[in-house]
């Protein structure tokens, strides 16, 4: 038998992920387009690593227990409450693994984290792709209770757009929709409020996050999940074992531990965002108000071309500079707007500079 | 609608996998019995951990194009051919996930790795668990041809005995059997030979391998695939994108790099196992020859007591003194023997004179 006939059906027809675009790094590269925070992680990291180094030939405790202690700490909920995740994608698709099957189908609004379908498509199972009716990116409650779905996953903020959602929104959504309700706040921290108070209403609700945005530790790949503990110990029954080895363990702890670190940088990022918003506001770019690490804005110029047209110029504009930001051209509702991570003050400077040139170029004659 | 009524079928049914127990470490504890390295990782690592910990705030390289080039090289195959994962469990998961599905079965050989088995469960597929006829735990290809699977499991070096096979064996298999073959060399570097040869013969053929034993990284989280590259696309489909951080690609890469101290280490495991092998046989005790780092030893005294009850009494009474080795009372063929890591040398000094004394004690009066 053939390679393609041995290989499983779901698998037969999956379309992976499609990460950002990691470029070689030259010393002047501007980095913009996977949400990453500018700062290195807290400097207290280096100080405790190396005693670990050692340790490595043992296996890590299976269930991060400290880890988990230090996150319930965080949040105020019982360690049971928490599952500790390689990354939140290893979470999400724990979600997708327990409270999906052939007759359990997956809800997920358009646009929002497209790894959610691609969860879906390797599980085999039904994905519905519930389209946002404008560009307010409203939720709709009714429509989310109306949708059969078995499980909802909702990004909050909103990615792309950054869009902030009153908790109200969810409470609504859980008095009439059946199903788990999955909250994925991996940017909630760079918002004025998050959807933890929900934990206490209901059974049937998940929130994500992970380290991977305000903690600086994209690299490092830990994400966690709060919930009640039925859901927590389902999720449990469908995680690897030592899915976060024990540099992760150690290293997601110190940098939960370190407030005084994580306050200093999440604020420089919210300033610089705020300060970059009102520059697109006074160039009166469309730009969506952000509770996140990024910014999703409509560049416009006095030319008749289209926003798409246009959208896309800058895009390679700034690429053929060294500014990687990200595009998403194949939705209707995107396809005209850009999303710009926030760097650090002088590359977001840098890059205000560089926008500035291109639109004296892009100026009528 | 309950969280349970929420719960996928397949999770509903499924019992997770039970790890080797992980004992709080006493400073006179004595760890054999998840089959870990008792040396550290190569002293090079810490070197070059610091740099890194301040680029943790980017993603990983997605693809670890670095790790796998290395990995490549040592093995003489194309880059192409390999594919990373967070441990071999999750390229285990991954074989399960592209190639078995409802129509598709797994199958096994029982007793051998059990995770194959909570794995397939996980998917919702069927497992067919063939058992050894005998204490021989020969294979037999013709029952894996006929046991009309998509995709068989075998572990090479066999666990929980350490025996090995010959390469024959395979080749045999693979001449009969139509489905995916994944020989499972976790403990291959403590063998005389290994698989890899086959991987010239046949498309089907996936060699899995765990940087946790030979290179004292259990704590790290690191395995890889060797397979046709065909199968390698297949298998990176169902991959998280970033499964493998940072720390663990460039830790990995320096183990695998550092040939000197992996010799050594091995070879030190592998000379201390024939000794405490000899003093097992000069003991009578049935003991498998073993090409792994540990050791299958069937504990005899001159009592009319059951075996079972010998190798438990044992298991206990080393467990009691801070000996920690492995037990597996549900299978006939395994609950009079004991799976016993091999330590450092002075480690298994101590077990040896606590062995001579549990022995003195259970002398017939």
């Amino acid at each position: 038998m053939s390679v393609k006939d041995l290989t499983a059906y779901s698998i037969s027809r999956h379309k992976p992920y499609t990460p950002g675009e990691q470029p070689t790094i030259l010393e002047r590269t501007i980095k913009l387009n996977t949400n990453e925070n500018p700062y290195p992680p807290t400097p207290q990291i280096s100080e405790s690593i190396l005693a670990q180094i050692t340790d490595l030939n043992r296996y890590p405790n299976s269930s991060a227990d400290d880890l988990r202690s230090t996150i319930a700490n965080l949040h105020n909920v019982h360690p049971d409450q928490v599952i500790v995740g390689n990354g939140s994608d290893d979470i999400l698709n724990l979600c997708v693994r327990c409270f999906s099957d052939r007759s359990k189908s997956i809800g997920m609004l358009d646009p929002s984290y497209s790894l959610y379908e691609v969860l879906g498509s390797l599980q085999g199972t039904e994905v519905k792709k519930i389209p946002f009716k404008d560009q307010n990116f409203t939720i709709e409650p009714d429509i989310i209770s109306q949708s059969g779905t078995n499980i909802f996953f909702l990004t909050s903020p909103h990615a792309p757009t950054g869009r902030i959602y009153e908790n109200t929104v969810f409470s609504s959504i859980l008095k009439s929709y059946l199903g788990i309700l999955v909250i994925d706040e991996a940017y909630a921290d760079f918002a004025p409020f998050n959807a933890i108070p929900l934990l206490a209403e209901s059974e049937r609700v998940i929130i994500t996050r992970t380290l991977s945005k305000s903690y600086s530790l994209a690299g490092l790949r830990v994400g966690y999940a709060l919930a009640g503990k039925e859901v927590i110990s389902i999720l449990n029954k469908a995680r690897e074992v030592y899915n976060v080895d024990r540099l992760a363990q150690i290293i997601a702890q110190i940098a939960l531990k370190d407030r005084e670190y994580f306050d200093e940088t999440t604020r420089k990022i919210i300033s610089v965002r705020e300060r970059v918003y009102k520059t697109f506001i006074d160039w009166r770019w469309y730009t969506y108000p952000s509770g996140a690490n990024f910014l999703f804005t409509q560049p416009l110029n006095y030319s008749e071309t289209s926003g798409r047209d246009i959208a896309e110029d800058l895009y390679k504009y700034l690429n053929d500079n060294n500014v990687f930001i990200r595009y998403f051209p194949s939705n209707q509702l995107t396809s005209s707007f850009l999303r710009i991570s926030i760097g650090k003050e002088e590359e977001m400077d840098m890059l205000i500079e560089l926008i500035n040139t291109w639109k004296i170029q892009e100026q009528p004659k």
